[in-house]
Parts: C-alpha cells; structure tokens; sequence
C-alpha cells in the first residue's frame, strides 16, 4: 500500500513547512475577510447577528473586553481604538480573573469576548456570569456557530479560515481588525465619527492587507537574524502606546513556539525595575512609533533605545518606513509601511510572528504542536 | 585619621547588612505607623490633607490608579479591596501609557496617585494632565511636602520612614495599607459598608503587622532556599486573584536584584501561552489563596500546581498555615499565618521579598544599589 498522507498534509499546508508558516502568510487574507461586505450600500456598518437593541448599545457606558492569551493582546490593542473613536471607556481583563473579583457590571455595561475557537472555557464562563449580572455581551470569534457565539447577544465573526498552529496569528490580526469594526460600528451608532470619518478610516483598514504581505514578501532579513540568534536565553520586547500590546504578543510567540523566556514591557516601565535585566548582549525588540504624527512619543522611544543600548543591549528596532532616525541606534532595523498610529499593530506584529516561527524551527521544535499546549483550551 | 564611616552606615542600618534588608523587617512598623491614628474618637477615619468637598468624593463613579513598577502592583493589589468594599470601577494605569492614550477621564473620576518619592516625573506629569481634564487627585506618597501630595487635591501620606534601598520594599507594604484605608474611608462616606464592617477590617489590618513579624522570624528557611538557587536562569510566579499582583511583584524584585529573568502570570494564563515554558527542574513560585472562603480559588490554583509539576517544575508554595492539602504537590512550602484574603497580600509579599534579597545578596550583587537604576524616577 502506498502512503501518501503527507502530500495530503502538505497540500493543507500550501507547500509551507507548518501550519504556522502557512497562517502567518494566509493573514492578508484573513485581515481582507475580515473587512469584507461589512458596509451596506448605504455606508452602514453591520454586525454579523444582534439580539440586541441598538438603544441598548448607544446607552452602553463601559465596555469590559474578556479574553484569555494572545485574544486578551487583541483586545489590548482595540481599547486605543476604541476608546479613541468611541469616548467609551474600555476595560481588558483576563476572563479567569474576572469571575473571581467582584466585577461591576450593569445593564450598561457591554461584553466584548474574544475567543478564536469561541469555545474558550474560561471566557465562557465569564461571559455566563456578566449575563447573569445584567451585561450584554458581544462575541468576536472566528468559528460560526460555537458555543460563546450562540449565547452572546451579537456576534462579529473573524473570517480568517480554520487556525490549525496551536500558536495563534492570522486570529490575532483578525480579531484587531473586528475590533476595530465594532468601534466604528459604535461611533456611527452612537455619532461619535462624521461618516466621512468612518470611511476614512475603514479605506485605510483596506489597504492593511496589501501592507502586510509587502511585510511577508521581505521576510527573508528577519528570518536570518532569527536563525542567528537560536541560542539566546532571553529576549526583551518593548512598546509604547498600541506597541505595548503588542510587545507582549511578540514576547508571547517566543515564549510559546521556542521556549525562551521573553517579557514585553511599557517601554516607560524601564527605569521602574525592568532596566536592571540588561546587559552585554541582551537582545531586545523595539517597537518604535511613526515619527508622523505624536512625536513626542516617538522620541521617548528613541530615547529608551539610547539607554538600553549604553548598557549593551543589542537592539532590533520595528520601525515605520522612512524612519532613518532610529537607523544609529540599533543593530538591526525592520521597517513596516506607513500606516496611522491606530492601525499600525496589524503590520508590527507580523515581523515578531515570523522571528519566533523561525527561530523555533532552527531550535528544531515542532512549531505547529508546542510542547504543554493545546489549540482550544476548553477546560477551566 | 581614623575612617568610621562605615560604622555610621552600619549604625543607620540597623545592624543588618544592607537597607534592603532593614527595610524588609522594617515592614511591621511600617504598617502600624501607616494605620496609626487615622480614625478620630468617633470612628470616623480621616485624610492628612483634603482640599476637595466630601460631597465630590461621594459623587466618584471611576477611580484611575496612577502609578509605575512597584507602586503600579500596589494600585492592582488596592483594586480588588476597593471594588469590593466601594463598589467602584478601579483602573490602574501606568502612568507614562495613560498620558498618551486619549483617557477618559472627567469630574467623577478620582485618580489616585502611589508615588513613594512623591517626585516621580511620569506620575507627576498624569496628575497634572488629570486635573486639567477636570479630575480629582488623591495622592498615596511616603515623602511629606514633595510635589504630587503639595499639587494634588488630597493626601494620605504613608508613614514607612525614609526607604534607601533601591527596589521598594516597606514603601510597598504601606501603600496597599494606605489605599486599603482609603478603601475604607470612601465607603465610610459613602456608606457602602456598616461601620461594624469598617471596625472589624482595621482590627484585622491591625493584626498584620505582628503577622508580619512572624514571617520575618521564620526567615532562614527561604534564605537557604534562596542562596541554594543563584544559578537559577530564570523563575516564575503564579497567583490569581490578590495573589497576581504579588507574583508580578515577587518576580519585579528578582529582576531588579538578581538579574534574572523572572516573571509573574495569572495562574489562568498557564494554559494559553506560558505553560511552554515549564521544563524539567524550572522554579516556579505559586502564590496559593486560603483554603477557607473561596474554595473554587484554592482547588483551581492546586490544580496549577499540579499541572506544572507534572511538567517537571520545581515548586515552591507560599500557602496559609494550615493547608496542608498543597503540601503533596510542592517541593518547598512557606506558610503565612490566617488572614481575611483581602489582606493576604501584606504577608504573601514578604517570603518573596527576603528570596530575592538572600539569592541576589549570595550572587555578590549589591542590593541596595541594582546596576542602572535610580530610587526615584525624576526624569521621563
């Protein structure tokens, strides 16, 4: 009998050498999907179901974003937004951590769960009891039909097809980008942003994807510092702003795919302890801000590259195209193209995904399968 | 000419070898000097400064902790107590992120303000930016008329004497202590709880402090312990509930001291990402709640526990004496006396202050003086 299980396998795999590899490229698609025939032809956004009253949702006074893992980094990320377009404030807490603390939550209050496999077990029991307390809750979940979205009370689906890798990314950018639907469907709703606002916004979500694969097209410079450096024991990762989520995220995939102990920080939290970690050698990822735009954080940035790198850190910098400024503070610069501040999570972390995916697979470690975890964890 | 220098110093250290060190058993008094004579002969507790209407305090419906490192793990652990006693929203922010994110903040927002310095910029800088957008600002600082208590609109100032030493021990222990008072002021005025109530929790606060002295006699064991593990490459801490911002602060002291890489997690978050971290012979400290009360905790973070061990780690359990359930599951136990699980935290604390103290002191690194950092932050 001939075996041909693994052309089958790799078929799935679209001649990539992982699941991983392949749904870090699938994400410009995935972050497309995402976006798609979400406006009807009259420019209004609209959510996938809603059980609820819209009165509800522009009576919504705080908005609780429930989540566990990279979902949680997600949700990080949307509260800038959200909270930006929307005025509403924004609340991200891990879901196991919220059944155990007194949460206060009224009828008021909207859910927003997280949940790539919507059957996160922690998630859905947090959803449960922000139910029972009065809450509305909206699911962001990438698999119809699952139980977190069959009991929500509306739900925006992520379109990035099946996620097989247990380490999430095309999710990930997927869930951002819903996010970021639900903050605009909000402002419309509650007029928070002129419409002509909206489109704006919405047409710079749509060229995001043509950015990210300029990313993916450009990865061979990231995948050989990463093969370069399969032998560190630790890696710093820090951000400002909508980069601290996802330094977090970035210090998440190392952690998860090639076991090396890698912390993101506020970049600010520095000089409050963190500082004292570095030493000759160290490396340490930077995300640094467009230099358009609040300059005033870029330059605190550059200014914490400056400090760590007076101690020996061996920086490598995230930059946005153009950026030459940072170009004598680092050993290495990755530069992403130009996007608003807002939007600008959905193309730094594709370089961090493809480090850790690369540097794992030098490790020799089985990226789509990494040790102690499972894809859903559904149970508590 | 005969130098007793040194003599002067040891003298101002009480004996002990480092600041670090007399600071740690420095804890007891300062958490009694903390609660002293904040409750006038009618019961009724006071502020040291208070320069806004009760009448504004009783209308807060948000209350935003500003704070960085250290300070920053006070706020998170007074959020838990806060909520629960007032039955008001508690944010806490990192002071150099909140500035920089569109907050939404207003005339029934308190911010509260941990400083120990009361001079730290990042902290200063949210305040003012606070009080410009209309807020109140009640500040939480060890250090009589430094800037944040002279511009902030209320004060209660912590009494835990003049801190030396570099990374934040006593100062620590009396900012929860005094964000737990005005926990207890604000639901005083308010009328969120009996006065009966209020009474029995500043008994128990006043029973902290000979608690802590228990600790601290029962010291040797965890320095031994600690100096059996100075090659440690790294370690990790869990806790849930109270006992998350503990691990985070137990890992921020080994960082700030030893230089190694440690972590806190929320014990829930194993499962989604850092579970992959855990190898054979990885020190993990588990953080365990009370067996009493809330059993749910007490199961799920044994569970953990058991987890991780299956994995190969190396646990040590700091655990409420009498649970003798956990002892089947961890290699070393620490055991704080009985405490209601709100106060915990002033105990918990104190096993993993001395741990990271003992393992830095036994790498010959000097405590009180950690490479690259300052003991206050005055510039951003």
């Amino acid at each position: 009998e001939f075996k041909v299980d693994w052309d089958a396998a790799a078929a799935e795999k679209g001649g990539f050498a992982s699941f991983m590899e392949k749904e870090i490229n699938d994400q410009p698609e995935a972050v497309a999907q995402t976006l798609l025939g979400r406006a009807g032809l009259d420019g209004k956004l609209e959510l996938d179901e809603l059980r609820i009253d819209p009165s509800l949702l522009k009576a919504v006074d705080k908005i609780i974003v429930l989540a566990c893992g990279t979902s949680a980094y997600a949700g990080q990320v949307a509260k800038y937004a959200i909270e930006h377009w929307c005025r509403i404030p924004v609340e991200v807490e891990l879901s196991h951590e919220f059944r155990y603390r007194d949460p206060i939550v009224d009828a008021n209050t909207l859910i927003v769960a997280i949940s790539q496999s919507g059957e996160t077990m922690d998630t859905l029991m947090a959803v449960r009891y922000a139910q029972e307390q009065g809450a509305k809750v909206l699911a962001i979940c990438n698999t119809n039909g699952s139980t977190i979205p069959r009991e929500a009370d509306a739900v925006l689906y992520t379109h990035a097809g099946p996620e097989i890798a247990v380490a999430s990314t095309k999710a990930f950018l997927a869930q951002i980008t819903a996010a970021y639907l639900l903050g605009l469907y909000l402002a419309q709703l509650r007029g928070n942003l002129f419409s002509g606002q909206i489109r704006d916004i919405l047409a710079d979500l749509g060229k995001v994807p043509a950015k990210i694969q300029a990313i993916l097209d450009d990865a061979d410079r990231i995948k050989k510092l990463a093969r370069s450096m399969s032998d560190a024991r630790s890696v710093l990762f820090l951000g400002r702003h909508v980069g601290f989520p996802v330094a977090m995220e970035g210090a998440l995939k190392l952690k998860e795919l090639a076991y090396i102990h890698a912390e993101g920080f506020a970049a600010g939290e520095l000089k409050h302890g963190p500082i004292a970690l570095i030493e000759e050698g160290q490396p340490v990822f930077v995300i640094v801000p467009s230099p358009r735009g609040r300059n005033s954080l870029h330059a605190k940035v550059v200014s914490n590259i400056q400090e760590i790198r007076a101690r020996g850190a061996k920086t490598v910098v995230i930059a946005e195209e153009g950026d030459t400024a940072v170009q004598a503070y680092a050993e290495h610069v990755f530069y992403i193209p130009e996007t608003p501040v807002l939007l600008a999570p959905l193309l730094a972390t594709v370089p961090l995904q493809i480090f850790a995916c690369e540097l794992a697979t030098a490790k020799g470690y089985d990226v789509d399968q990494p040790r102690n975890l499972a894809k859903s964890v559904t149970v508590e």
